[in-house]
């Protein structure tokens, strides 16, 4: 069997030829390697731009912008630290620009800025360390979403949930923030990880959780071919709910009748919980204080509602508090003491106290960071379905 | 509940503080919409760097790099096509430096270069397209592997498979290539909606697919904290030949194992098929030729074994075609007419021509891209396990 394909000579020829030089074949120049974390957990990074006039490094670890120096190959670098053992994003800033570490093939997925991973190891392993234990699984499936699009989730299972073929298990719907994508709660929260961790150590029930994508506006947008929207709404104001309210239709008449389908799911609220983080708690909120009939235990990270919504919207969650606090099993609401939503966060939570709204709270050092997310995440694992 | 988290008070004063500023909250200037493909394929590339000297697209749908212009706000830009319909990886060389494409968060796997992903979709839809048909899943996993280190792979199942829990699935396992990861299969070769497609249509047997990380070596140091080895060996040698074998020996005494303990697969070597592109093509020959016992299939994307290496190691291929010939259903060789490795590859096959080895090839236009990949892919799926 010889096949020559000429697909380019089968199409008209003012379409651009494919080309045939290898990807990458460019000079390579010095192999960098970057970041280097150093035994003492000082890190080195390096970027090369024999080119550039100033090269930064922008990292969650530092307080603002690090100048870099330039060698004589024109490789950039600096040393710091040591580091608090965490993972935490990172990139450079090359006259002015953000970008990657390109010798990183850790990333931050995200669909406005690029951010690279530095995981920074402890000597007994973090909650998000993947040690020896038994793993679960995070897949990526596909789903038939509002719009006629299709949408996309990512799902963490168990270990073991392959081999007990009887077992079903409860469910933690959890929902990353703006710009952020379907992967960040796996590729930066690492929430396979802490919760393989949790399991093997018997602090969290074992649990499946879902992970879709917060904008559904968007995707919707993509696949028919129209420009998206644009990322940049406010918090709240009439934009931000009406979106929120899109990403509440898909969740509930889409997302959950498709996991509770086709995966060994509890089908009953006390078995479902949903969570997220900025964006994705606010949605949080709307979700699970407009579907009480849904969800059982409502996870807040770094979000709130206003004091106006929640009198607009949600009267029936203080109007009977003793109602609210028999049906939750579980209101969480947490934040970190620079994060710069922690003034509206305080505020919420003071709304929920006055109005006798059981919820906990758990207020952190840090900011509006997945070091904190993470923070979080592992907390309420070890809360939920108990 | 009220924990106030104070870390940063327990550590050392030595440790960098975590910063609390909100990463990508600098000054986000204006939204960049990149790339912008028209109705009519043409396709707009944008870059904001006010300060840069020179921005040039570097891109597989083109020859050679294109120089982009910047206009008053420092936003480069170029518009290029029409582009023939398919999946592409490009880059900015920003004052020579490759960049990925800020404004899109589809990216290419790789250790070693920055690369975003155009996709040009066709009016009627390509066989890597996400179309309206059941889908599968891809998980990610983990396994015990050698060295002591915990392995990454990627698994797709087909539609259907968690629905009907007794039937079992033939396995192709699929490797990519140097400096590629155990993504790059999923997100560029999207081999996931390739065979959604091909089995709705009847065209492939349903299979599980699983795609290993090529370089054990480099995961090992990782692990251990030691520095990784460079990516920059050759092809042939015993470097190149002693690192096939490590991956050789993960790929038979972890891989296989932990996949048919985990999944339905069916454990006998006319179910079981390796394949791969580039190092992971001459990982395919090693390991197939290596292991009869293992393969009755096998898929060479890209790559070769040269005489020397034949007549050293593989005798017992060619001094008994027609054992060879029985044992094997399928040996596929494929390469692009502008491959750098074009030569070299049909050497290999014009061997095994020499040799009365039976063998499928496909000579395609092109180069040694990921647009051939697919092709090859999605060819070789529809003759395995027939």
């Amino acid at each position: 069997m010889k096949i020559k394909l000429a697909i380019s000579l089968l199409l008209s020829c003012s379409w651009i030829a494919v080309s045939h030089q290898v990807f990458g074949q460019a000079p390579r120049g010095p192999q960098i390697v970057s970041p280097q974390v150093h035994a003492d957990r000082k890190v080195t990074f390096k970027y090369l731009a024999p080119k550039a006039n100033e090269v930064k490094l922008n990292g969650q670890f530092t307080q603002g912008d690090v100048q870099m120096t330039k060698d004589a190959e024109g490789i950039w670098s600096v040393t710091l630290g040591p580091v608090i053992p965490d993972i935490y994003p990172y990139n450079f800033r090359v006259d002015g620009v953000s970008v990657m570490d390109p010798a990183n093939a850790e990333f931050f997925p995200n669909e406005r800025f690029k951010g690279s991973i530095l995981d920074v190891p402890s000597e007994k392993p973090l909650v998000h360390a993947a040690t020896n234990v038994p793993h679960g699984t995070v897949s990526y499936t596909y789903y038939p979403s509002i719009g006629e699009s299709t949408g996309s989730l990512l799902v963490y299972t168990p270990p073991g949930y392959e081999k007990n073929s009887a077992k079903k298990y409860p469910v933690f719907y959890l929902i990353s923030g703006t710009t952020d994508t379907e992967e960040t709660f796996f590729k930066v929260g690492r929430i396979n990880f802490i919760l393989d961790n949790l399991i093997a150590e018997g602090k969290a029930v074992p649990m499946i959780v879902v992970m879709p994508y917060g904008n559904p506006a968007a995707r919707i947008a993509e696949q028919k071919g129209e420009p998206k929207p644009s990322d940049l709404i406010s918090r709240e104001g009439s934009d931000a709910i009406n979106r929120s309210k899109m990403f509440e239709t898909d969740l509930i008449t889409k997302v959950i009748p498709f996991i509770e389908t086709n995966y060994r799911a509890i089908s009953n609220r006390t078995s479902r919980a949903v969570g997220g983080f900025s964006r994705g708690g606010g949605q949080t909120l709307r979700a699970g204080f407009g579907n009480m009939d849904q969800f059982a235990w409502i996870c807040c990270y770094s979000a709130y509602l206003s004091t106006p919504e929640m009198e607009t919207k949600f009267q029936h969650i203080y109007t009977n508090p003793d109602q609210t606090n028999k049906d939750l099993k579980l209101l969480w609401v947490s934040v970190g003491n620079q994060d710069f939503l922690y003034d509206q966060t305080v505020t919420f939570i003071d709304f929920l106290k006055a109005k006798r709204v059981n919820h906990k709270q758990l207020i952190t050092d840090g900011g509006h960071t997945w070091m904190n997310v993470k923070t979080y995440f592992a907390e309420t694992a070890q809360l939920l379905f108990k």
